[in-house]
């Protein structure tokens, strides 16, 4: 199980910061979590995330399930021991996964018949399946089974997928309550597509649930930033203050200040990383593309103000020349470069939050960003 | 300039240990140095090279001068600084690589005219040249331009390269002693195909130009393991004693234990870290291709008596999954195992030497490489 309790509150905005509790160490929110999708954070070791102050990594069921699959993490007794990474893991249900990813043969009361994306094979996965599966992992906090629907939707989609959300909701609960070890929690998935008055009521049916976390998903599947905006801000408010309140699969470093403003506690997101490896870098004077061939013969750092390992030891110009050599070296290097951008990020707000000066970091986030 | 000392003798074989000094540290030898193409050895950051115990790195002229081109090395002050490796470096002349990659023009009295093979813009490189560029490196070891040859080759072939060799040798004697400043040490490179008297001519012409160390060139170009530990066993013997012999571009670990008992110093192949990146893992019980589907469960690190970071913290398991998963970390890590491999072999080999039991030592590794 979790603990979860908030340590302060901004005044000016619904910002809150505070400490979560999990069985594998404690974690200051609002935390931004690495994507580690196949039992690896791309790119990166456990040493180097912890240097980049990662507190927490998500990791995804889909992807474990097919490749190793299960009967390999059961040997290592779970995916901390597999992949050498002690502190906490989050993972996904799969849904997301299944229904962005493989072919989906059918969507039934029972769960997901579907494909795999990676060699055809036939499978299905119940909610029951994907307690019991992220439990195998041995995640600290696992998701429920939800059902997805891409954007736009009409509001019928968005009802049936709702529907099945809570009812598979119900059924995840139950089967997490049969499992004798308890050592994780539950997060329930808001759904309802881009209809306020749908997201409202699954967050009610999710509630009434009574789960440890609760999260937002379908968020970020396309629609314009203002209504992605527009759906958080309507639904954080719904979901009990006492809960950590995570926001699935966003966003930008501009994405998460916004997110954070409106109360959201989590964050997963794919940017940092996948971004490094195509070469676009963050920094707090704005984002590069180390490619440029304005880089060649910068002797400066990426961003003189950062403190990550890329930072302290390596030029533009070397990094500039290892990306445009395809070197194995360069995803790395941007990859921490990247990853230490948004932790400091959110560390920054966090302190931020605690002096009550939430709209100030606001305004100067927003300043220096637009610089570049 | 260097500083070689011989440290001890095998009584019972031509092996020998020793130390040189180089402008950037010393070494232990027999030393293995690995190949850094393009400023950086594909993987792994200096750090983890010094952590595999690396004493000294070989990096490729040809490759920097095309990218990121001189003037790019300019503004750093030479390579150590521009990829963050304070220990020793090894430049080749880029002979070989314009023999081997490059589209060759003309071959002249002056030197190399050739088409670069990443945008087909021309060049040419004279001995003169090799060694500026090597010396606007700052490596601490350069070596002289000389003409490569394919196997097999017919004896007027032989003689032609060879003659250009030893005149292009004096050239880069005569540029090297006018650069105001020779931190650096020139080796001269034998030449002289598979005959065993152009060999010795080579060696003796190169010889009366007095060189800090010495190279054999031309060697596991293609040619069987025979011929080239035979051409070996006969030029080694010819080099002075008291200089640095340097074999080039060999080998696989039970050449370098045959190499080192003929009397050789030094060694650089992509061999470590390109089999690597293949799968392939070296282990002091035969080599292990971690994609074979029998690793698939295997909790066991790749060589359970082995130190390096890779077997202290990962499963065979784990990496034939990052392997199968084309994972950017499965390249690391099995790049770090093959280092640290290859480099303890050198040091096992030492030790061997120092205690006089290089034959016991000889048993002992046969025996053991062959049990897998």
């Amino acid at each position: 199980m979790i603990d979860f309790n908030i340590e302060a509150k901004s005044s000016e905005t619904r910002a809150r910061a505070g400490n979560l509790i999990t069985a594998h160490g404690s974690i200051e929110t609002p935390v931004f979590m690495p994507v580690g999708t196949a039992g690896t954070v791309k790119a990166v070791t456990p040493e180097e995330l912890h240097k980049c102050r990662a507190q927490i990594i998500l990791s995804n069921t889909y992807h474990l399930y097919l490749r190793p699959g299960m009967e390999v993490i059961r040997q290592f007794s779970g995916l901390h021991s597999f992949m050498n990474w002690d502190g906490p893991i989050l993972t996904d249900s799969g849904g997301f996964q299944i229904f962005s990813l493989a072919k989906i043969s059918k969507t039934t009361q029972q769960g997901f018949d579907f494909q795999s994306h990676i060699d055809g094979s036939r499978h299905l996965i119940t909610p029951e399946d994907a307690v019991e599966i992220q439990t195998t992992l041995g995640a600290d906090i696992i998701m429920c089974l939800d059902s997805c629907i891409p954007y736009p939707a009409d509001e019928k989609t968005a009802i049936d997928a709702l529907k099945l959300t809570t009812r598979w909701a119900g059924r995840c609960k139950t089967k997490w309550g049969q499992l004798s070890d308890q050592k994780n929690a539950l997060f329930g998935i808001v759904q309802g597509g881009m209809f306020k008055h749908l997201r409202a009521q699954s967050a009610e049916e999710l509630i009434n649930l009574n789960f440890p976390g609760y999260a937002l998903g379908g968020l970020s599947v396309g629609e314009p930033k203002e209504l992605m905006f527009e759906m958080a801000d309507h639904c954080l408010p719904l979901l009990p203050d006492e809960k950590p309140k995570y926001v699935m699969g966003v966003g930008t470093p501009e994405d998460l200040v916004e997110l954070v403003s409106l109360g959201a506690d989590m964050f997963d997101c794919v940017m940092p990383t996948r971004n490094a490896r195509n070469g676009q870098l963050f920094t707090a004077h704005g984002n590069i593309n180390i490619n440029n061939a304005g880089f060649k013969y910068d002797t400066d750092p990426v961003d003189p103000g950062c403190g990550c390992y890329t930072c302290l030891k390596y030029s533009r110009a070397y990094l500039h020349h290892l990306y445009r050599c395809r070197e194995l070296l360069a995803y790395r290097l941007n990859t921490i470069h990247n990853l230490y951008y948004y932790l400091q990020l959110m560390r920054a707000m966090r302190k931020a939050i605690f002096a009550d000066k939430f709209n100030d970091f606001k305004k100067s986030f927003y300043r220096k960003r637009s610089m570049n």
